[in-house]
């Protein structure tokens, strides 16, 4: 079984996923599928990559959690809306989650440390991404500015230099999640900005 | 070789993914390539999802059908417009029959029964998603509310209890294909919609 | 390690997805993610086809390259803009060699000679569509009646027809892709187009 801290992650992921169908006044169909592939997405890509059968499709939790995230938000999206600045705490400690777990499965199936690290930014931001694909616009990920691969790339790579050091296990994954999480935290208090090509004014 | 049904399914999704390359005035190869991955992309994603290599390019007919459907659309996509209401039958049998086809698939490689029907309904309308996110546009069965993946759940779902209870081969896909077939004909002849979350009024 | 032909065209098909992201607006981590994307991209979609771990996780150059085109792209793109038509040049090339590796790589994991030819030309174009996804619109590919999928097509069957004859190593690949080279070029300068559906006016 998936571990809960994992679970917790997936959940998060799927609520917005959800959520996202909401504004888009998607219909249950809608719902599920965006809940779903935000929060298994990321990972499905990074099983692909290294060349595994996706885990999203060999355990429960990855299939009911979305499911279950889907009808709160069917019945109450206002309340959750309304906790949003909190859901967003949650996100960034997916996020942190997510970074460190995908990079630690490449690094076991055998990857170098630097494409370990990619695919543990892709696990950590690949949901979004598919998320924002099937919602018809351009992943936010790519224009938004948001320090949001930066903070899983900072993970990503002390959970690759940890490991590769010999330190393994809870302590080095949740060291890596903390750190990706307060970057990500610090950067939505501060409102850092990810830097646009030399010359360029951003439009948002 | 790919049994007769299951090219049949494939024709009628390619005719549907070439038909949009000709709405959207897309040229030849926007046609095929529509066609191509509206008719097998359900297919390809499964056999990712599931682990092993797509059996669309190992087989002959999972190549050919499409092109051959490119081609009557590229010439006689008038009268194929003018015999669109019985083309949706079609579309119908091979929504059925995907999902029923998919889902035995997932379980002759030791998914769990959950995962199957995912698989199913992912084999039953994936290729769709992708016609539709390669056309520049969100997908249809997100927002549309015709019921459209709830036939294929169906489907799905009567596959899985049939084939855990014992009953496989033709009798039990043909069973699970007529149950979908039937209900989402159903649906479109009573107009049934999904349903918005709650307070949300649809903007279709 | 990977070739530097190889890599050539992985360096300007990585330039053509961040001088994309430049042009969209995008910032640093847009910029890189079109950059990776578009350039292993199409070697991604063939490997998952073939059902093989993606080479471009497994490979230093394929991820090193689309960095170093991004820092390019991202201090220096007015000048690497101004010297496009050249660019174009390279990308021809990218695309003549990359159709033919593609197909021969296939052709070596036991593809019939038909999906070899499909999957070459998939490698050579599928960057671009994943670019142009991700960009948020359609795929140029679709609908710019530019013949780019056409002398893909050309150089992965003179490839398949070479090593179907036994006629296999450089002086094969060469051949094949000099072939597609030139019908690009051909085709960009005198401004062929690829045929509309019948009785279809373009809208480009």
């Amino acid at each position: 079984m998936t571990p809960v801290l994992d679970l917790a992650g997936i959940f998060v992921f799927a609520l917005s996923g959800a959520l996202e169908g909401v504004r888009k006044r998607l219909d249950v169909v809608g719902m599920v599928v965006l809940a779903f592939f935000t929060a298994v997405g990321g990972g499905v890509m990074r099983d692909l990559f290294i060349g595994v059968p996706p885990a999203a499709f060999r355990d429960l939790g990855y299939l009911l959690v979305p499911i279950a995230a889907t009808v709160i938000a069917f019945f109450w999206h206002p309340q959750v809306e309304r906790a949003m600045p909190g859901v967003l705490v949650f996100d960034a400690a997916g996020l942190g989650l997510f970074c460190a777990v995908g990079t630690t499965k490449a690094l076991q199936f055998g990857l170098a440390p630097l494409h370990a690290v990619l695919l543990g930014v892709c696990t950590a931001v690949g949901g979004g991404v598919i998320r924002d694909v099937l919602s018809g616009g351009m992943p936010t990920l790519l224009y938004d500015r948001q320090l949001y691969a930066l903070p899983a790339l900072l993970g990503a790579t002390a959970m690759a230099v940890l490991y590769t050091a010999g330190v393994r296990g809870f302590v080095a994954t949740l060291s890596s999640a903390v750190l990706a999480f307060t970057f990500r935290i610090l950067a939505m208090r501060y409102g850092w900005r990810a830097p646009l090509a030399r010359g360029i004014r951003g439009s948002v």
